[in-house]
């Protein structure tokens, strides 16, 4: 399947940071889905770089909708979504000249040299725009239908916020706070001591790293499947699309490695009529399954590789060894634009597994008025 | 998809730990694959419980090849292969009661109460001994084709082995050494430690959890996608399907949270007509793509949640909460099985992306002697 | 997918004519549904040969459930279905020499000499009994659900059954006529003349073919996707599945190429609150989706291969050319049998779109009492 | 899967009538394949209608390659292409008219009004533009690996083309010579009858259907599948999706209900050690495999159901019954129009088969000069 994902409803990637436009194509929406291009445009100023700590590249991000929207509401049939690359400089890549930590050289073995290599080409972090554009749309469904998705950064060069809240109504608050933030985190002064970090690193030619930390609220119990698609399953294949994740665990996940069974089997009770957990260690899924407890995970998201220390390198053209010192413009951080891409690709998965469950008319409204 | 994983070599997980049999189906192999019943049963006897640290369920495991052998080779068509449940003691089921830390209350949103709950059913480890058979025909054929996949206990409740080396021969060696191991670590003396911490913890009706660290050495560079089927997704999806797993992380994982680019990016050089990176904190993935080198993940595993102190729970039939001491048989620690669980849904999810590249052939010896 | 069919519901076939057993996995079966093991063997029957127009060969199809299974009802995780091979001749067939119209040298080439060749292997008819044990149980759920599918033998050997009725109860009364009756056709006396048309054949050591028409009645409108998955092309998919199936048509078909517009559409109108057609040459499609008039389509089953003529062919082991005079047990005609297999492929393939639209749960009774 | 078809070599398909856009989105094609969009624009022409046979809408049919191709090449990454909409007339389309024949009562079960009615919206023939223009880049690159696909006007209107030649070089010299026809027959006089009869047809404000035939020479033994993904099942799920096809049938198809099996077998015989069958009555494919002779296949085109006899039908927004006059835009024939659409969508089925078997690199060329 591909640069495809998906079963019930199915979402398609396509482009290169410096061909004509990036761009996806959404299959399987209900139809009469209301399409808020004010938030589409919205979500996609969060991935934008901003201020200092971002790439120069400054992306209009002006989308097109070619199909499968008719007088403001889905159709149902498949929405394309595109977004034309406009501030290009593909004088700053040079042929053949592998940069450690990307794609280069797993391109080269896998596209024998034709891919386009300019600004890393089908492997871009700018494809993210269009995986932002197609979660919107599915965003505003699943909020309407009273399910919440939101992410934050949790640790970012080696400084904290603290945790999302395990459940209720404090988290609902929180994850709606995230969602529009600039910057998303729960703690503004660990936010401020972040960018200094950010900045400092920036300023020695290198790079960071951190965790982006998120939770999906009310999600119905019994999504899922015991085997292989499982939502931890599913979800990870999904998150690990996004470039310079190398790491995702749910619930309290690594740290269950040293915790015994009673540390982390959540116990449980009746609360009018439902099943609760009063902990919720095993991050809303138990068996491959939601459990009707908020899903919890967490992403570790790698330095940016871009860095503008010399590097010991390879010039693929020739096969020999060679020095890089990049140029260009390039983020020290990718945390705080890459959570958007987060919450799209997690809606986008999760929304799949309802409409697989329930489905392809679930997200619908109950009728047109 | 559900039960089945796998686009060009597919395999289809079915049974339930009290029912009749459990089995699996593998569609899209290569003909002609010799396969080795011995070494099926081998496999097979690495996950089973042993000794003292083992639940006192004992399986024969006694599998019967129903479809797609043919005079001790593969024959290009499915192979469905079933092992029957013998050992079942139903009576230590009931009916209602939620284990917490189990699938209980998920399966029961899911399926409205028609599982069969009897040792938690479909969700049960027992399905692992089809997928350990399924992957051990698949191992065997990848190592015919030099590609060894090897896992080890990195930790267990709190002890922790060396860890692998970095890759050529001294990798090579640690792997085949481990395949066969009936206890996998390095360094026999933390393993002898782990087995006094894990019976420590079941003296106390206790539990405990780990992390497996595996590599898979000699894969070709420019298998996976860069979008959605990467191969940190394909293999992670596939991973979390193992009971327990909570978690999966590539290369440095986690821990590249807190560094920095220069800290993360490997180093390249070109060695004997190869690209070769010196360090391989990216796992062998770059852009979702293998770059040559070894693949190196980890999986957090979460302690065995049957454990023998009481426990708040619900009864689901009657919906009022209720209090849970276990009996029967369970496990204090299930890594050391796990890990050839690993392996073999490894092998599985990558010799379908080596199908997908270089063809459902890909793997047949050269030809029928 | 190759030998998994569906999306949301997916049926796996695997087996060989001489091996151990055939068999099928279904997944995506919504939980409590009723198992009717005798309807199970009821339809089996139907499918087996009998009388003086059959093949020799007499299997009890003593079929077992392995999993999914539980208290007679569907647990909604997946179910498997195996059927032993009993009455199997293997001296009958001898290695290498290709039966003209059979798939031994397609086979050779696609499985490169390892398939097993005895009774055509995984390509047998035999695997047939899978499809329809699997079958049964969706034909039964689909029947609760008020949606009826019936299949009889338009025309054999030159003699041509009256077609089904258009619409309504009539239709209704025809299918459940059909669906228990050992030799599917609506005119006696015209199922007479093709049985004696097939002895004749049998007696010149030949085989006949003929057209299978098949309705369903009670699908609901909206089934179907305008591209690639129309009801059309997942039918046609799926029954070309069944061997000696040739070409498949829809509504008046190939019958439409000689017509003009005004000939071929439906005039519609509004009934009882409901769009009707007056006509059905469109066979309840249109534009690739259900329009909630019956979907009526037809098949065309090619005489059996095995034939007791002599005929040239090819030695594929010494690749020499070879003549070849049957022997062993053959049926002179399979319409008969077909038909049940024909409704069982349609069952699984509409119960797929049916799950994809309206979610897993579908098939499912209210509630478990 | 919906509006994805395959799954190796993947093509998605979007867009509505009068939107902005439609297109195609191909994922799984070899890097390095030469894209020459001559040969678009040309395969886009024999698609457009001309003369006074055909709609008066006029498109361009300007493509725009938005990803996947670099320096004039295919980089192996997803190719999107898009097709704008220019000649568009929505005031020819009234909402909630039911159009007898097409899609208008289908759609408003599956989108509860929310579709784009204009013009047939997402059902339109105008989305086999993308088609044409997505089969346009692989039907070049099979015919570099000598696979050559062609289709003509078998039937239409009651006048008959004499059939395609059965093999060897006077069924190659056909299909070349049909390719770039603009009226793809091989007896030009039927081709001329053809032309008078649907002008004839025209004038009396009606239309016809009639029978495309179609072979594809040079594919390699051994493709496709014995159960559910058989070359027939795979390619007929294709057609199916072109609108007014209503059968489709392989070699002599139905025409085999009434002969016998001796008169169905292809005798073989080796041939320059390959072996070949004399007859060809099962059209290239045993038990759903190829065997090394060409595919032949056929698919009756069902008349336009725009025709200007005025017509019963039914109000969809009031439900009442009604009468419709159609005017507008409309062919009285499609079938010269369609046989380019049926070649581009069996060069991706047969894609698809071929990059399955031989790995996603087979249609390359041999490397980058």
């Amino acid at each position: 399947m591909k640069n495809t994902f998906g079963n019930s409803l199915t979402v398609t990637l396509f482009g290169e940071s410096h061909g004509p436009a990036v761009g996806a194509v959404l299959d399987g929406l209900a139809p009469g889905l209301p399409v808020d291009e004010e938030f589409i445009a919205a979500q996609l100023r969060l991935r934008r770089p901003s201020g200092g700590t971002g790439t120069a590249r400054r992306e209009a991000d002006r989308f097109a909708i070619l199909s499968g929207v008719f007088e403001g509401r889905t159709t149902g049939t498949p929405l394309a979504i595109t977004i034309p690359n406009e501030d290009v400089r593909s004088g700053d890549y040079r042929r053949g000249l592998a940069r450690p930590g990307h794609a280069d050289c797993a391109a080269m073995a896998k596209y024998h040299g034709f891919a386009d290599y300019r600004g890393g080409g089908h492997f871009s972090g700018r494809l993210t725009a269009a995986l932002v554009a197609a979660g919107a749309i599915v965003l505003q469904a699943l909020r309407e239908r009273g399910i919440l998705i939101g992410t934050h950064v949790l640790r970012c060069a080696g400084v904290a916020d603290r945790p999302l809240s395990q459940g209720g109504d404090a988290l609902r608050e929180e994850l709606g706070r995230l969602n529009g933030a600039p910057y998303a985190v729960l703690d503004e002064a660990a936010g401020e001591r972040m960018r200094r970090a950010i900045e400092q690193a920036a300023a020695e030619g290198d790079s960071v790293g951190g965790i982006l930390e998120s939770a999906v609220a009310g999600l119905p119990a019994g999504l899922g499947e015991p085997w292989f698609d499982t939502v931890e399953g599913v979800l990870s294949h999904a998150l690990f699309s996004i470039p310079a994740v190398k790491g995702v665990e749910f619930g309290a996940g690594f740290a269950m490695a040293d915790r015994r069974g009673s540390e982390c089997n959540d116990p449980m009770r009746v609360e009018e009529g439902r099943v609760v957990t009063l902990t919720n260690h095993n991050g809303g899924v138990n068996g491959g399954v939601t459990n009707g407890m908020p899903v919890v995970f967490r992403c570790v998201v790698k330095p940016t590789p871009s860095i503008f220390k010399p590097q010991e390198t390879v010039d693929l053209a020739r096969m020999e060894n060679a020095s890089l010192s990049l140029e260009g413009r390039h983020d020290p951080a990718i945390l705080h634009r890459a959570r958007v891409v987060v919450d799209s690709v997690a809606a986008l998965a999760l929304a799949d597994l309802l409409a697989l469950r329930y489905g392809t008319d679930w997200l619908r409204e109950g009728g047109k008025a």
